[in-house]
């Protein structure tokens, strides 16, 4: 058994750290308010994160990085991107020794189009960690907390440092797999969820279930051509955490980036929309890199353009989703077989 | 405008219908049922199939296979797979001129392993058609009659053929492609229906979205090593005809497969459940061709083998479900790696 710090206790870092109370081990979990983790304590819950579930009592929070982190050679990240830097400055004065560091983070930078394991990397001295792993796949917290039967997969350019990760985390209900892919894990688990805006957007505005899965699977398509020009291995789009993920979170209303499309579709703009949901909705801020990067890869990603100018540039939602659904080659193939081309030249 | 003769009034059929009477061709549906045929002429609606449809008045029912085929160049078929060659023999006598056959039914002929391209060329003699069309994609019925936005891929071996049926059916609303690959769109269509009855017992049994992405995902991977192994383009099962209508299929209560699959995960057996929905399940005899397949074509299919036990052996939904989720191997891209050794071998 293990003493584990997770930091980040919004429902995902929740599930986690309850995953890990059941395996036995010993957790910390941080959250950056006191009054949260004495909260949490007092009632073994968290609830506006993660309603009517209880927590085991060897998960214990704090706000000080200080005691959470003390005697740990696990330390998981479960912070939004937009934050992990910032988390990262703040551990390096507390990791005396060498850490397994593990992010389920999913988001890119805008601006800089960095990875999270980049980003970890560039604000922790390396000899501090023995390396950076992923946590990614189809995983609703919710269901997680619940032991609903789940698959993830760790990703770590040491496959050995991955798989302490998994033994970690492994039991019968929460599958662990290993995959060597770490740039096309974090891509997948990323790019998605500018397609679960782009799917929500189509629901919101009421066009079905047939035009869903179609822009599900252009989707996927050009993600897999942008990750592909960026070094992932073009099957692991195909693999948990490429569609796997990418299913999860179009089809299900437990989805943070699905609600948000589906609220821009009835109509809501997007300030209105993050203001009321108060959480954070990685797939906005991942639709303005991956445009950006489109551009400087020189890879066509219609969707992701379309959906860039609903959130940024007040484009009609559908306007865009038509343009979307009619504008599509007419020989499927010619699309297919360019991503054929592109991997091929990776 | 051409004057269409489309077999087979059930929803899709009648829905196919629908898309060619707005496109102002003449349409004549055939029922074997002069009953259901005079029903539909009097009412212009199709209340057991479609409910609360209004069908165009350029669509006349008719159950004499002579004065539906009089004149036409385009015969659509759309009755169940069991049903095709007892249909084509009828046909026979009536094809006067050289007419496109298109067929728009998923299926795979038991003990046979014909794809129903292959069944219809084997009943009716080569003279008698230009080519044979698959008209196949990620289209519930309800909402293709509801003018939803939806996309469908059309294949033949010879893609000119394939072009005049693109011609025929598409509008606005209703976008047709065209794709080279016969077999693949073929084998899509028709197996990624045993998907669906696995995502239905997993819905069934309550195990939420997690596991239900996790059995999507692993059950595109295997039905693509199958189809990859019959002479299908890898590419296609990643494309409008595979994961499209796998998503749709697997994520939608229209989806007859699925709610089938639902029933059984609730504890229903087989018999009554095809009694109480009285509507063909394709799936249910593709799982026996396909698991029939995987032997002789030497192909590891576990879930297909699963739902296969699920149906005939009365297996135990749960047990198998638990199975499934446990049995995948530690490291995912073993997997993976299998499927790109299979494509790139064949």
């Amino acid at each position: 058994m293990e003493k584990v710090a997770v930091l980040g206790a919004g429902s995902w870092g929740t599930a986690l750290a309850i995953v890990l109370a059941d395996n036995g081990h010993k957790v910390h979990l941080w959250t950056h308010r006191e009054d949260h983790a004495e909260e949490i304590n007092r009632t073994h819950r968290n609830e506006r994160y993660l309603k009517g579930i209880p927590i085991p009592d060897n998960v214990i929070a704090d706000s000080e990085l200080a005691a959470v982190t003390a005697d740990t050679k696990h330390v998981i990240l479960v912070v939004p991107t937009k934050a992990m830097r910032e988390v990262c400055q703040q551990l390096i004065p507390h990791l005396s020794q060498q850490v397994t560091i593990t992010h389920a983070s999913k988001g890119i930078e805008p601006e800089t189009y960095k990875r999270v394991s980049e980003v970890i990397s560039e604000e922790i001295p390396a000899e501090l960690y023995r390396d950076i792993v992923v946590l990614s796949g189809p995983s609703h917290a919710e269901e997680v907390s619940l032991k609903h039967p789940t698959t993830v997969t760790v990703s770590a350019k040491d496959l050995n440092v991955a798989s302490t990760v998994q033994d970690l985390f492994i039991n019968e209900q929460f599958r662990v797999y290993t995959s060597p892919d770490l740039v096309g894990v974090e891509l997948g688990g990323a790019l998605k969820n500018i397609i679960a805006l782009g799917a929500g957007i189509s629901d919101g505005l009421g066009f079905g279930d047939n035009a869903k899965a179609a822009l599900i699977t252009r989707g996927l398509a050009e993600i897999a051509r942008l990750g592909t020009s960026m070094g992932a291995n073009p099957l692991t789009f195909s693999g948990l955490t490429g569609i796997g993920d990418l299913i999860v979170t179009c089809t299900s209303s437990h989805s943070r980036n699905w609600r948000a499309g589906y609220k821009l579709g009835q109509g809501a703009d997007l300030d209105q929309v993050l203001e009321d949901m108060g959480m954070v909705v990685e797939g906005v801020r991942t639709t303005k890199a991956a445009y950006q990067l489109s551009k400087t890869q020189n890879v066509d990603m219609p969707i992701t353009a379309g959906i860039y100018r609903v959130l940024f540039e007040e484009a009609d939602p559908k306007d865009v989703v038509t343009q979307l659904m009619t504008r599509i080659r007419r020989r499927e193939m010619e699309d297919l077989t360019n991503i054929l081309d592109d991997q091929m030249n990776n």
